[in-house]
């Protein structure tokens, strides 16, 4: 990363990480303010002074330890993008990771967020002053008046990325926000893949709204797949979720955009929603395939195909249904719906158990091997507001029965997983991404 | 389009084209050109002078003539991308043009492409003097240098876009085809896809080779779908594979990439070529899902679903199988394949019927309404060579008996398609756009 403090730096590279961890590519960011307050926990403004030798040793020393923890990383752990999320200023700090990278057989990328929108700058000063570790337990204000400071001394020895200067290295620069973005000597399919990611970043406050489709027949049966119609409970809730949705978005005249699978339960379950103009169907919300065990209940299956369901078991995220479709496949045809996610303002998503499962764990950032047995019932709609370095959830139960579809590892039977979202209204925030 | 002649501003705009046809965007492109050409066929270098007052009145009345067609074409024939393919190269004309689009409710962004590299602009001169219609019949090399006199009467009224002067506007600028790209205030999800589509483009020179897996068991019974194993004489043509493979390449040392699916018959059937580092698994290049009807024979789909049977005659592109795929559907999924198709080089890719009817239409331009009924038979080695304005296809059969699986529309049975194809090595080229 190259750019001033307050550019979003750490909130890019942790949305990186998360998006590339979600498709399976092992990636991480090394933090160097992480480091430097090994030695230094408060500095203040002046620490960050140029002609403040003592602050410049424990800067690079932090630097130094980043990287070599970030090396170690890639040759020990396998690591693929490691993201060194610092503000990497000076060309001579840039050529000097240029050095080690090339000693290393990495290749390097340099990712530069600049910015003169003193809207975005003071906004994201507001952030910084609330939630850096650096002014943990200071009087906001004056944390704000020193970061302004601080920002002010990386202001002299800024040497921005240009391309009559550094046309010669892989790099992608965002200005303000992604308004403008200069891309120079993008290579590899990877590179291409984030630079397209970030273009599509954006920072408007917005909120995503998930709900499955109502209860439907082959739910009452027990049965997966399928493209059964609602039940009486399922065409009920379908009639409450206008009001649900009302209730979820407050008082602003928020519009809505809603998505919805092929599949007749979704429509069915959006046919009472006033935003007519505003539905998409996309093939690529419709339910895991279960291909040779679609239609079947899961004692069926595991009557029918007993190895199968013992090893879906053991690695539900991996296994692959004979003739459908694993949880990684699900997430790699979603990768098209969560890059014009981020894109997007406020859309409401009604789709299925699975397909939810995966959307969530990419915002809520869970872990791959947890998102398949991760508990999302029926009737219940789920709000969503991104924040800068996590998401708030909060789980809207509408007060219409319906069973529940969750299969506990090791058995056939399906019950409710106690999972702490039994208030009618909660809050929780994602876990954060370690800074 | 923006940009001095010889920048690659056609070609660009026939990929945009094609690539947005492929996707079911209607799109078009207008090129001044032709316009122009009615008025003045072969005209000189002279003719395009900024001091001559008659080729200036033609010329703009070339591009009126072309915008209002393009304006009809939105207006009448609900059009969505339009391209004026032109070099629009001054300031005025592009707020002409903006008026315009302002006019008719149009956004319009600009997509410049520029270079200063000598070897691309020398590649195009080259190609231009031997394809462009303005100087069919010439000399080549008095072509070539009345071109370059051309380009330079269009360098001395050339305004670049520039972030300092059009920074409120849409626009993309390529910097020698995509070795840096600029791109500044892109905000719709088509301008986004156009963007990133742009930015994959490369214009090395390379070879896609294309082939079903061989014939299965399920083949042989004339079943569609499944997972089976191939049959004796599949074994052979995968045994046969890498000699068809080495005599397609040539004796240049290329190196190449296999892309299968996930299924046996084309892992199978790669079994034996030399790449082992350079072997890829995509789910996406699975074949079209038939749903319910997996694993039945044609006979049986006309009896037991005899409807539906009648309902994918009738419109096999959009006709989704119960609990399965459309045409459509599957060119949706196969988008990312192609955009990294067109990052790549060299590439042979093993797959199945529906699959390569989609990946062969992109490439050879070939209408949706056709592409489902294009005969690609089993034990034949299709070798595509992407050039500027076309594809050059060759169609190399291993002298390897297999049974047909092309069902002619309205009938159950199975045969061979008369196809022009018979020869065992042929040479043709995909229709190009209109210039």
């Amino acid at each position: 990363m190259v750019g001033l403090p307050a550019r979003g730096k750490s909130f890019i590279s942790q949305k990186i990480v998360r998006y590339l961890s979600w498709l399976s590519i092992k990636a991480k960011s090394f933090n160097v303010g992480n480091y430097r307050r090994r030695t230094e926990e408060h500095p203040s403004a002046d620490f960050f002074d140029m002609h403040n030798s003592d602050g410049l040793k424990k800067r690079q020393q932090a630097a130094a330890a980043a990287v070599e923890d970030m090396m170690k990383w890639f040759s020990e752990e396998d690591g693929v993008v490691a993201i060194l999320d610092a503000t990497n200023t000076t060309e001579e700090r840039r050529d000097w990771l240029l050095k080690l990278c090339r000693e290393n057989f990495i290749e390097p990328m340099f990712l530069e967020s600049w910015c003169n929108d003193d809207k975005i700058i003071m906004k994201n000063i507001m952030d910084v002053k609330t939630t850096s570790p650096d002014y943990v337990g200071c009087d906001p204000d004056a944390s704000a008046k020193d970061f302004i400071k601080r920002i002010e001394k990386y202001k002299q020895v800024y040497e921005p990325l240009t391309v009559e200067k550094n046309g010669d290295l892989t790099f992608v620069k965002l200005i303000n926000v992604s308004e403008q973005v200069i891309i120079n000597k993008i290579e590899t399919y990877l590179e291409s893949r984030i630079v397209y990611y970030v273009m599509n970043l954006h920072i408007r406050p917005r909120c995503i709204y998930l709900s499955r489709h109502g209860e439907s027949a082959y739910n009452l049966e027990g049965k997966i797949g399928g493209d059964a119609d609602l039940s009486e409970r399922g065409y009920k809730y379908a009639q409450r979720l206008p009001q649900l949705v009302k209730e979820a978005v407050g008082d602003n005249d928020v519009s809505l955009t809603v998505w919805t699978s092929t599949l007749k339960r979704t429509q069915q379950t959006a046919q009472f929603l006033p935003y007519h103009n505003h539905k998409l169907q996309w093939k690529a919300l419709d339910e895991l395939d279960a291909g040779a065990c679609d239609g079947l209940t899961y004692e069926e299956i595991e009557k029918q195909f007993p190895q199968d369901f013992k090893e879906r078991d053991e690695d539900k995220y991996e296994y692959r249904y004979r003739g459908g479709e694993s949880y990684r496949d699900v997430v790699i045809r979603l990768e098209p719906i969560i890059m014009e996610l981020e894109r997007q303002e406020n859309i409401l998503i009604i789709t299925h158990q699975a397909v939810l499962r995966c959307i969530y764990a990419y915002f809520m950032n869970v872990p791959q091997e947890e998102s398949p047995w991760m508990s999302i019932p029926l009737h219940t709609l789920i709000k969503l507001e991104p924040r800068a370095y996590s998401t708030l959830v909060q789980r809207i139960k509408a007060d219409i029965p319906a069973v529940s579809t969750y299969k506990e590892k090791g058995t056939s039977q399906l019950g409710e997983k106690l999972d702490g979202f039994n208030s009618s209204k909660n809050l929780i925030t994602g876990a954060p991404l370690s800074q």
